[in-house]
């Protein structure tokens, strides 16, 4: 082989040049990348125009980034690249509980609420009791498992997208189990909202004929010592984007019931129980 | 499969989402990238903290970009994307002259200069005298073709890099061939420079072990009617850095003589003939 680049060996070219104490995943990572990335350009024989429109296209959605914005985070998670190095880096044995993306959309430091407290503070949307059971693999009760949960109000907007429209902490709280593991918060049903569409992102999803909205979803972290930290969301099962999530979120085992409350203390009523993992329990990446 | 995003079924669960009516060429340009990007995060089985890096660099990569600086054209570079997507679309005939990347210091309108005419304005640097002819795939001359020419001076800048301090227009010029296809001009032997490594690219090339420099060029692009574009330098076989360049440049073919003159009038002589392709005479890329 020519000791230049060529068409043929390409990928070996540029990954041949790295340095002999390059730290070894670094090196496994890029070289994969690469390979992947002169693959890619050879399986559909990129045009110059191709290209240029890439490079175009990349610079924008950097530029776009700042403190309130992360455009290359929603170009991962419209390409399903997010919730794909989810999935590996969180298996989980069968009937634990599965996790999802984050989202761009928790706070640190929300208040500590009592267990059976509300965490709508604007009144609006139509009233919902989260509740169920924090259980270990084997169905007992995690007494101190911490609950931190967000969602959206009824306009689709969470609080920090509304300062000063919506109460800083609205619709946001952490509950604490105790000995028999429930939990039980007063929320709304959330609703379902388009991700940020205005920037490179929103163009290329309406290139690919693709519409930007999220099913409606309440967001839960759930931590207790001896666990892994669950990150998910419950999903509304009626949404009309449950099947077409833009960024690829739903899992089957997190749609939760969404049912007519019959105690009249709320509209809604959405029981789901969280299956903790042991640390160390999970088949992480790599591992 | 199930309808939703899982670990196995990632790519097409993503792809799928395309609508109907989506353009065909983007239809398949986006399979495959998403295909190509999944098969590699899924390779190197990439960890959450692998990602966010990614995602920062990125970023910052889009970040520093503006009128001035174009990081991620230095991405592609260096990752060897641009001189792939070059080959692919500059496929020619055995004995024609290649093509290597533009690089990002060309000026539109350089001014028209009488053949044999110095273009080193500043009087720095060994003076070379570049010089050959321009045919046809027969070897016959090519009358009224173009050559524009330009390289850094001997401290390694192009003149837009030093406004104020090179003349503008400093070692460039374009110089059109008579009836015997004869081209010559004087110049400077070229020197090898680092591409702009102060940013996320030069980072990346830091940590792969890898130095940011170019081995010493005289970049050409050479038109003429009814044959396709040359755009390629030519090399100084002696230089240290011939077999590293940081941006995968070199092609044996474009490693031309730099030889002491013997003529008296100039240091260095640098013969180098130029072999045009009729227009249609490419393999371009998807033909």
């Amino acid at each position: 082989m020519s000791q230049f680049f060529t068409e043929e060996g390409s990928a070996q070219a540029v990954n041949a040049r790295m340095g002999a104490d390059v730290e070894p995943r670094l090196k496994i990572v890029m070289a994969s990348l690469v390979k992947h990335l002169h693959a890619f350009i050879k399986d559909v024989q990129l045009t110059q125009e191709e290209w240029e429109a890439a490079i175009g296209f990349l610079t924008r959605t950097g530029q776009i980034c700042g403190n309130e914005r992360q455009e290359f985070i929603l170009l991962s998670d419209t390409l399903g690249a997010s919730m794909l190095v989810d999935a590996l880096n969180h298996r989980r044995p069968a009937g634990a509980t599965e996790n999802t993306v984050l989202g761009p959309f928790h706070v640190v430091g929300a208040p500590e609420r009592e267990m059976g407290a509300s965490i709508t503070l604007d009144g609006k949307g139509e009233t919902c009791a989260f509740e169920g059971r924090v259980v270990d693999i084997n169905g007992n009760p995690v007494a101190g498992a911490r609950l931190d949960v967000w969602s959206d109000n009824p306009d689709g907007f969470y609080d920090v997208q509304q300062p000063g429209i919506q109460p800083q902490w609205n619709n946001r709280g952490i509950f604490t189990t105790g000995d028999d593991g429930h939990y039980r918060f007063i929320g709304i049903k959330p609703v379902s909202y388009p991700i940020p569409d205005d920037g490179p992102v929103g163009k290329m999803l309406a290139a690919l004929g693709r519409h930007p909205y999220r099913p409606a979803h309440m967001h839960f972290i759930v931590t207790a010592p001896g666990f892994e930290k669950i990150v998910t969301h419950t999903f509304a099962g009626d949404d009309a984007y449950l099947n077409s999530d833009a960024v690829f979120g739903v899992k089957e085992t997190l749609v939760a019931p969404f049912e007519r409350a019959s105690d009249g203390n709320t509209v809604w009523r959405s029981p789901f129980d969280f299956v903790l993992t042991p640390v160390g329990g999970s088949g992480t990446a790599g591992a």
